[in-house]
């Protein structure tokens, strides 16, 4: 979702105004209702600045890269609500009701949990807290990929991104199959929303199979990123930016391959080396 | 701060095992300690993922951008605690004492606060609380810039970035003089971190004249950029991205020029126009 917005370029040193066509980025306010014994509470759980579209996929995503749920159909319904707000006339407020299952993680909810999309270790009061929740599920899932598909995949993402070419300003997260063939793709200014956003999307449509996919993310890779691929049990992942220590010590502990700085003839290889490439 | 890493890079279809730099992310507990009436109360704060180093300069900054603190003088004192953990050997923690000024928001700070360095609306528990909080302050300063000033700041930046060079993946914020003389100069892996770093440096040194300065940022310029910017009372900011909608809203509302997508011979103007450009 994009606005046009009248701007002065300058080029070959003069001046003009133009119209540009600019990103939009606006506060969604997530709250839950959830049963809690006998009754039904209502909380507001997070606010993030997301571009708005796909408020849905954002969510379900969220929630399960969250562990507030473990499947899709912990959740009942998600509605959009309250007044329209704004210059572009979008609902801000999403409500996302549980239903009773036993998956739904109440002690994470009842914690006061205040968080934004850009960080997943927001809400936790210290750092003992960082302390990757994920225990049992390793991703053990590693695709064998050629380097011509490594390499491709930002591109590919990039060129299928309906709004980067019109603004030159949104992230995008895409999932792909080992075969380079590109299955779900979301885009939001926030990189994590752009994840969380595909996540969701994915775990609707049951798209996910480990073995035979990777996950190729626009940008940087830090920690919160690398930890919402895990929850995802897919072992490769690829980054156009450089990965900050915390994502190699991530990936490495759960035996993901991270890729990175990917040109349009080199790579590197941050965890798990060659033997994960083919030809 | 960085790290020797040895990963595998693909360079003309060959495979070699390189050492590589890497920046060091590592989360930050800030803790508070100020005084309520007559007792003093300790509570936990804030978690941020950060890159090690100036970690004081980070908390100056945040606690003024957050508006829980007015003058660099309301801070007592700041200590780095706790053990010095992980493969850095580095201190994670780091307890800010407050002086009994009446310029602390102490309301602020008892809301119950937990945010993080990525968003500034994190920790508001609604969408009503993102309504700007800086009321009076509006930037007055309006320097003019040559052209060539605003095109060279973000190659300034990167030539004087310690870590940029390398590492390929660090985020930088500036401030200049409205001559194009580098006054400050932070980096940390979180954009807002470097900002917060670079706004705590001035602060404690006395650095900020709004009225012949400006504010350069790598990367793209969103809502909580523009807003850290707004508390300096400087009005010209740059940005080596696009902005979002908001960022532009928001510098219009305050009166502040922005400017983005500074490339060798081009950049946009989003708010202000040609008013503020000379040559």
């Amino acid at each position: 979702m994009n606005s046009k917005y009248k701007i002065s370029k300058l080029k070959k040193g003069k001046l003009e105004t133009v119209e540009d066509l600019i990103s939009i980025e606006e506060p969604l306010e997530i709250s839950l209702k959830y049963r809690n014994k006998e009754n039904w509470l209502t909380q507001s759980l997070s606010i993030t600045m997301r571009t708005p579209g796909d408020d849905e996929d954002l969510v379900r995503g969220f929630l399960f890269n969250e562990q507030i749920i473990q499947n899709i159909e912990d959740i009942e319904n998600i509605k959009s609500f309250g007044e329209k707000v704004g210059q572009y006339n979008i609902q801000n407020k999403i409500l996302v009701t549980l239903n009773n299952s036993k998956n739904v993680n109440i002690s994470k909810i009842k914690r006061d949990f205040l968080t934004n999309s850009s960080c997943g270790v927001c809400g936790k009061s210290s750092i003992d807290a960082l302390e990757i929740i994920k225990n049992e599920k390793t991703p053990k899932s590693k695709p064998k990929l050629s380097k011509d598909i490594i390499i491709k995949s930002p591109s590919i993402l990039r060129k299928e991104q309906s709004e980067f070419a019109k603004t030159g300003g949104i992230h995008a997260s895409g999932l792909f199959s080992s075969n380079g063939n590109l299955i779900s793709l979301r885009e939001d200014v926030g990189r994590h929303n752009a994840l969380d956003k595909m996540i969701g999307d994915s775990l609707l449509n049951n798209y996910f199979q480990p073995n035979d996919q990777f996950i190729t993310c626009s940008g940087r890779l830090n920690f919160e990123l690398v930890q919402k691929v895990l929850m995802t049990n897919i072992g490769f992942m690829i980054g156009v930016g450089a990965p900050t220590s915390l994502a190699i010590d991530l990936a490495n502990k759960f035996d993901m391959t991270l890729i990175g700085f990917v040109k349009e003839d080199s790579f590197n290889i941050y965890t798990n080396n060659q033997k994960v490439i083919v030809n």
